[in-house]
């Protein structure tokens, strides 16, 4: 648990900083190459029809038309990202199932001739009735998404751990609130694009994906070809978020187009497009009912959760999963039941993002503790660190809680935002909101099932020491991982981090690794870098013991320094040593692996550890509301994470930035709109509300002093769990400031205005009644029962 | 020595082949980076000059040219590939030395404005005598190319083995020939280019370059920077043959250029460029005398020969020693004495080209020797078989060989050839002549002086097995050799060829290798890559040994399967296997290196051997010579060689192939011209006249059986030592259609002409003295003294 390191722990310089404010970093939409070709999938108009005919004839006739495919020029094995649910098939041949679902594709000389052709496909369709509101999705009578699955239910998910009914018989007070939460959608800077291309029987794909290794196992599986005959490169990648994680139709239709005309195929969705296949946020209804005693501590706890899937499966039986699974992390209660529905729409597919599930089911959790709160007139601060989890605990649900410094982190942002005196000071108009988050560093299980390693890396040393090449398969997705894992190379090889190299995410040159998703690779491909550095390091050592004479356990590195611990005049360069080391006895060469150990826990005699450690946050924010129109104005934010031992302090305060401009603007701005059609209607960056620089409110963020012990140097993940105590936050702050609960995502200024008007005539009215006028004293709801989109306009 | 493999020896196709044919191989001119300028070179127009002053501001104020650089911007420490002699500069600072010497270069933001930049800047040059004609480079009175070299000697080589004067004084006959090479050029069909890009304080340069390794090397000692802050990287690369060897003004000059404006710098050479600047085949002047017994048995030969260096080293100090070093190979004698000066004109450098330094002298004394058997009276074929050396035996100047099989290539190719009935039945004008060859199999000592070894690979399997990569520095310049390397990584694992991928010549990604030149990487970095395949193999063995409980020495595996020795049963595939290594104990990864052994011999206190192993082979050819022009037609070609275990016959014929192509191009039409200004007259392919495959003669290649002890599986080197026998067989196949003997190169059509003009003067002459005219004994000597270029014209 020593501190004393070179190279972790330093806000080193990003390793791809140069190539990409120089604009030599190239994204797969860069790429070129030759003979390559350009592809674009017709998609369905319609929300929900049965395919009656597909005449492509005419498309094919088209000058500058290579090739037109359909769902016969395709493998019909249905696929999709979690095993359990495979429902996807590369073109649609009986029913499309929503506004964007794939139907046919071309490849053409150029873009303009693709939208074309598209223009010229005939396709038939007998439109049925279509499934647009989730909350009324398992209604009997409704029509059927899949006719495999009755009652359009995708998965459903019932756990009780623990006797709750009991707990809430004998609580002092019991509350049930319910909350939805809309669609929302990554947007990543850099839409989806791939090139697809054969050598013979071996196919090579450029990518924008967040796992070179899924997609490779997909579409090996797709294709039913070897994995070693896929190759997956990402290039330089502008934002995931969730959203690359699976192998898209651009990646399934762009290989058959290619393997078609013989010709590199480039597949790209542009910004519309990316809204419907992107598979963003899930909406979300959320009923919440807890059991407190007379001091606030939770007895109990029932979350009883509606899942808008959308058309497919994605990876929404892990979204679905998550909602309720991470739920009792951060307080600590005995008795907790979660029921939850995944079901049907005739709307785009729903998967991960950033926070997977959590954001919503905290936002209700958040807001329901503070209306608990309020019930009880206790600090919203105090009700929850009277409840905050404490290290080595398992929850509920059986999860294993290593480290945990959640108390720590409401402790400092109490401070921080200096909440004791805002909260007694703030006046009407001016509220402060806390709110705590936790998520799952890395997955213990992999998507799908295999017992392989989930992470592994080599290093080698070039022949005179001056540099070392770290072979990752990890994928850098613009949060920085390339530089967090070669310092931690640097550091457990003893060496310097401006010497790393780094080669990253190509299934043909770096090993193994499931890549960026479920904040897992500070941890887990970190683990793994470890273990490659310390081979390469004992090698070192032993090879420095023959040249000083001294044994090697007498010796240590740092830095690129090797060194006797017990002489210390005795020393050596790295790059002497590693120099000599090849000469004397061949490559310099470090290997590493990391395989997450068996999760503790079981429920119903499945597994249900989900993840070897977890990270914890508090926030606070204070907001400005104008009374008149609703507005809201963020007037600051502070953050306090434990998020274990910190490699790259600007990095990690860049991800905690990064994830609360995220979670604002679910919490406020953001929201996918749907017309009674089931078509978006605001498919592009300047209809939904995407924050911008500009919009940024100041943002203290800090961590606190933190270890995790399964984890390398201590570290635990921070790129997600930032994200999830915002947007129970800003409902908080909105309350604090007006006394109104908005009971929907997102926040809007609409919303607030019209609770804020609802208020005014209630005071009204009530002032009419009672001459006393009073602020109120218990939250007002609203519109928590209808989402906002798929309303009849 | 079992023949019992599963993937050598098979022309398996080439690795590269889709990508090549399909256009999809990207060549360093292929790329394109965001922001990239051009850069081009300014050269001097004269071949000697004082530089007196050099005026960039008007190329500076041209729009689009964003650097104009000097002597006075770049590092002036002098480089050169051979460290015996470092004596090139960036650019030139005092005075320039040949026409195409390095003044200035332009980054310009495209090609034109480069060459309109080129013309604003202006230097003042005060014009300098010139040294054109190495014969008389050393005489009195000469100006001096380098002022550090007196009497114009770049280097000079005096050894002596044995005892010659008393042998040439005891034998039976003794004959002295001279001979004089020509200029040629390798003629690359991709001309050399780079891309220069620095990414703060690194360089990466993307090159065709035959060793990323050496201009790793040396452009970070011209910069003084650490090794590893300088990456290479070799795309596709179409031809090198000694040309692309060392680092050249693009990537000097590119480097500072891309320094300056922080931009990637692309620099080309054009066709014209590359005749000045690739550092081509030396002119040689050769005269060597042998002594023989009565039976034709070689007692002593004496070499003294003369180098036209050009202006700069280069590679010359090697193509000097290898001229007389190789001489005494393919024949048994004791006694030998070799006298070199390699000397400086005020020519383009000369460098190393296929069959380095050798193929001029093998012509001079295959010739020679031919004409010593005409002395004689011994069939041409009997005098070499009578010489041919024996395996496991040593050179006079101390290298060891062993295997060689030169006396059954000339006895197959006897046969072959029809050579017997061919020599007793063709008529006048009709043709045939045989020579013998012989080449290193890599060089004994790298060209700087470092203790490193010479190659490096590593071997990675894929999680599930399916897939495994080589990484390997060495260089696939068109030869095959990234298919062979594969091939060998696949027997030594017992795996299948065809899952093999390769990753090559990046400094960054792969492991050190020298790369190609001399003929080395079959053998050396087939070495390396062996070594690694069998530490793959083990691993396998290991763990399939846990498997089937059976032990590991039991156990064997090829072509992808497991087996028991003992039990014929029990099996599993390498797949499998591999996969469960990854699992139960991480990732299967081989590494190897090789380093050559000491070489034996030493001659004055300074080792010798050159080589750990020799290729020899045989050459016949028949040509038809027409009385009237001179023209020459190629009858047909027999080629037997005796390189060692074969890998790829398809390749190792390809190889041959080529390298008669080379050697027939040498031998009658290639030739570099210079006007009496120093100036190429023919630098473009249109008047330089390489062969086409229209040119080429029905080809037969046969190998013998051969197996070389020191080399992996029994290789040996075939790329280079088949040019080696071409010249000679020439010259021999020309002196006996028409009884005339060339004894200069090219055997122009139009010496060939006059040699018979000449000839029939000499009969008529003769006839009008001596009524019975008769057919030429002995042979008539022309213009042996005298090179054809740096004539008055």
């Amino acid at each position: 648990m020593s501190d004393n390191h070179s190279v972790i722990g330093r806000s080193v310089p990003r390793i791809d900083g140069p190539e990409k404010v120089s604009g030599a970093a190239k994204y797969t939409g860069d790429l070129k190459f030759p003979n390559m070709l350009y592809g674009k999938i017709l998609t369905s108009p319609h929300a929900h029809a049965r395919i009656l005919s597909i005449d492509t004839s005419e498309a094919e006739r088209l000058p500058g038309v290579k090739a037109v495919i359909t769902h016969k020029d395709v493998p019909t094995l249905k696929y999709g990202l979690s095993p359990a649910r495979w429902d996807e098939s590369i073109f649609c041949s009986d029913k499309v199932r929503f506004v964007g679902d794939k139907v046919a594709a071309v490849a053409c000389l150029d873009e303009d001739t693709c939208y074309k052709a598209l223009k010229l496909i005939k396709v038939e369709y007998e439109v049925l009735p279509a499934v647009l509101d989730f909350l009324h999705a398992m209604d009997e009578g409704q029509p059927q998404v899949h006719e495999e699955y009755a009652r359009n239910i995708n998965t459903e998910i019932h756990q009780e751990f623990g006797d709750v009914e009991k707990a809430l018989a004998e609580a002092h007070h019991v509350r049930t609130d319910t909350f939805v939460g809309q669609r929302t959608y990554q947007s990543p800077i850099e839409p989806h694009s791939a090139i697809s291309m054969w050598d013979g029987g071996k196919l090579t794909i450029y990518s924008s994906t967040q796992s070179p290794h899924y997609f490779q196992h997909y579409i090996a599986r797709e294709f039913d070809m070897p994995m070693g005959d896929v190759r997956i490169i990402k290039p330089y990648l502008g934002g995931g978020f969730g959203g690359k994680l699976e192998p898209t139709g651009l990646e399934f239709a762009g290989a058959v187009l290619a393997k078609l005309t013989g010709r590199p195929v480039r597949t790209f969705y542009d910004r519309a497009e990316m809204f419907a296949h992107n598979r963003g946020r899930h909406a979300q209804y959320m009923e919440i009912t807890t059991g407190v005693d007379k001091n606030g501590k939770i007895l109990a706890a029932k979350a009883n959760f509606l899942m808008d899937g959308g058309a497919y499966t994605s990876l929404g039986i892990a979204s679905a999963y998550y909602a309720g699974a991470l739920l009792p992390l951060t307080y600590e209660f005995d008795n907790y039941q979660f029921d939850m529905f995944r079901v049907y729409t005739n709307l785009p597919a729903c998967g991960a993002q950033r926070g997977h599930g959590a954001p919503q089911p905290k936002y209700a959790f958040e807001s329901h503790l503070d209306n608990v709160a309020a019930d009880l007139g206790i600090d919203p601060m105090d009700i929850r660190i009277i409840n905050a989890r404490r290290p080595n605990t398992v929850t509920p649900n059986d999860f294993r809680v290593n480290s945990c410094k959640i108390k720590e982190c409401l402790e400092r942002v109490r401070v921080m935002s200096d909440w004791d005196e805002k909260k007694k000071n703030l006046p009407l108009g001016r509220g402060i909101g806390v709110a705590t988050g936790s998520f799952v560093t890395g997955a213990g299980y992999p998507i799908y099932r295999t017992d392989l390693p989930h992470a592994a890396a080599f290093i080698k040393v070039c022949e005179d020491g001056t540099a070392a090449t770290l072979y990752t398969g990890s994928v850098d997705i613009g949060q920085g991982s390339d530089t967090v894992l070669c310092q931690m190379a640097a550091e457990a090889m003893g060496y310097r981090y401006e010497q790393m190299k780094i080669v990253a995410a190509d299934t043909e040159i770096t090993p193994l690794d499931f890549g960026a998703y479920a904040s897992r690779q500070t941890y887990m491909s970190g683990a793994a870098v470890k273990q490659a550095g310390e081979e390469v390091k004992r090698q070192v050592l032993e090879m420095a013991s023959v040249m000083l004479g001294l044994p090697a356990e007498d010796l240590d590195c740092a830095d690129g320094q090797i060194f006797s611990k017990s002489r210390p005049g005795k020393s050596l360069s790295f790059e002497e040593v590693a120099r000599k080391h090849f000469v004397l006895r061949g490559p310099l060469l470090g290997r590493g692996s990391y395989t997450p150990p068996k999760l503790g826990g079981n429920f119903k005699g499945a597994a249900v550890g989900t993840s070897p450690a977890y990270s914890f946050g508090a926030q606070v924010g204070e907001v400005a509301i104008d009374e008149e129109t609703g507005e809201i104005t963020v007037v600051g934010i502070w953050d306090v994470h434990d998020c274990g031992k910190v490699i790259n302090p600007r990095l990690l305060h860049g991800q905690v930035h990064g994830a609360l401009y995220m979670g604002m603007g679910e919490a406020v701005w953001e929201e996918v709109l749907f017309d009674d059609k089931g078509r978006i209607k605001n498919a592009e960056l300047a209809n939904y509300r995407l924050l911008t620089a500009v919009d940024m409110p100041p943002i203290t963020s800090e961590v606190v002093d933190s270890y995790e012990p399964s984890g390398p140097w201590g570290v635990k993940e921070v790129g997600e769990g930032a994200t999830n105590p915002t947007l129970g936050m800003f409902s908080n702050a909105i309350f604090d400031a007006m006394g109104v609960r908005v009971n929907s995502l997102p926040l809007s200024y609409e919303k607030v205005w019209r609770a804020l008007k609802e208020k005014r005539e209630r005071e009204e009215d009530e002032a009419r009644r009672k001459p006393e006028a009073r602020r109120a004293e218990a939250p007002l709801e609203t519109d928590g029962a209808m989402p906002v989109y798929a309303n009849p306009s």
